[in-house]
């Protein structure tokens, strides 16, 4: 500990944990402490870029609120988030495949009977969308519990306006609702649309310098929860949409990619007449049983 | 990019960065990643500790402002700063070696002629302090600027205090001085004292659940500028101290360990008479001659 250089540095780092009574965290930290001196000895890290990440870190720190997680921004755009959601959750290939949770999610949104219409006011292009919920062997699951949330045709969700609740006083294109008692769920809303996501931060800039663009492709958020089985937080993609090879947060999967079917102006699956163009989204969803100890 | 999963991901987001024009930061950011995700893959990371780090680093950049760093504090008992400032100031073995610079320096502080106060009112043992500034080849370095800055009696360095103008309006035991014309150097201080690191935020639970103490042996901090050579920043500590062998932020290097001479109550170096025990500490610094570039 006396005679600290850039080679002993990393094994005064772990002898400092040595007395560290969780096992766990002992591991996560020793991993992570090689990992990050492997880091800053392969590119031989400079004063200056270290000055730069510490101020750059700052910058999410400070422009991070209830509203805006930049740290998740920050993850989600370096590939960790996916990489994250997909090593946990392996299932058979059967069950419908799992995708980042993202920064928009919130709490408390709004109940919903099937039927309804989820938009709330939101404006877009109507869009009814349909499906199933079953379990890994075809089986139907009745009272499911569905979270849908979504942008509106500016590419925005609900709490990225100045107040969400000055929208009419409620969330608007999210809200939850449950499965009928042959596992279907049926609802109403908009169509989602592309949209960037928030770039006028530090993250925002880190993509720019790095050459990358801030789009996401058009999606429905799905979290569906079933007692017994492990709850699947994914996307819906539409399919055609420019940016599916080039997703900011790297969260496609091409069994997520869906057609959408536009129709003309005229009835639609809920028996109300529509009379601009409208689309329809049909897409079932397969959870994988809870392990024993869940 | 439609198929990504825990396996590739991590080429997803390196062919993402391909457009980036600036190479360095490519250079960085290609091993940020791979290192990142090698770190959550070996560790098998799950949602819920991803979810502990985020909440972590938002805790992080929320305590962080101007006064408090808790970034730096982090890459501090990380080791990455020591790591970093090591791997920038390789030298000749006679030269002075350099040492982190710490969350406590800033700028502005007064300047001071040798033989100067700079306590200017903190408290502490009167303490004298004494040296030579000298390059690679011996020779002495006549108007180099000395920076030095500590901590008082209590352990807290000025800016620590609710309102560092507070204590009387000025910096306290901290300023900057010039060497005379034989690279000599002396200033009246007071005996730094060993310090806990700030641990009322997250970087402290984080050393409380690795099962460390944040404490720092005693030191004073200097960081001293001569044209045509490189600038050393680096602190010299007390020999004797019960932390020079576990230092929170793994600073310590042999060579920069000292006798602080204690003496009783009489005339001291600048030939005032001292009615307490007083001590010295006379200290050569030997910098580098900086490359051409510089
Ligand atoms: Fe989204
Ligand atoms: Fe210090």
């Amino acid at each position: 500990m006396r005679n600290i250089d850039e080679d002993t540095i990393t094994h005064a780092v772990l002898a400092a944990m040595s007395k560290c009574r969780d096992d766990r965290l002992l591991t996560v930290m020793t991993s992570l402490v090689r990992h990050l001196h492997s880091f800053a000895r392969e590119v031989t890290l400079t004063e200056e870029e270290w000055a730069h990440a510490i101020s750059f870190l700052t910058d999410v720190g400070h422009i991070t609120d209830e509203r805006r997680q930049e740290f998740v921004l920050l993850s989600d755009t370096l590939g960790l988030s996916m990489l994250v959601t997909t090593q946990n959750n392996r299932k058979p290939a059967e069950c419908t495949e799992a995708t980042v949770l993202g920064p928009f999610f919130v709490k408390g949104a709004p109940e919903y009977k099937n039927g309804d219409d989820m938009s709330n006011g939101a404006k877009g292009r109507p869009c009814f969308v349909s499906g199933q919920v079953r379990g890994l062997f075809g089986e139907p699951l009745a009272d499911a519990e569905i979270e849908v949330w979504q942008s509106d045709e500016n590419g925005f969700y609900d709490v990225q306006y100045a107040d969400p609740l000055e929208q009419g006083g409620e969330f608007q294109a999210r809200g939850r609702l449950s499965t009928l008692p042959d596992g279907r769920f049926h609802f109403r809303s908009i169509l989602p649309e592309a949209y960037p996501i928030p770039h006028d931060g530090p993250v925002g800039r880190m993509l720019d310098a790095l050459g990358r663009h801030p789009w996401r492709p058009a999606h429905l958020h799905f979290w569906i929860k079933a007692p017994g089985y492990e709850p699947l937080i994914t996307h819906v993609f539409r399919n055609g949409d420019k940016y599916l090879d080039s997703d900011a947060v790297f969260g496609v999967r091409s069994s997520l990619v869906v057609d959408w079917i536009e129709h003309p102006p005229g009835v639609a699956p809920d028996g109300v007449t529509v009379t601009t163009p409208f689309f329809t989204l049909d897409y079932d969803f397969v959870l994988n049983p809870a392990e024993e100890r869940q």
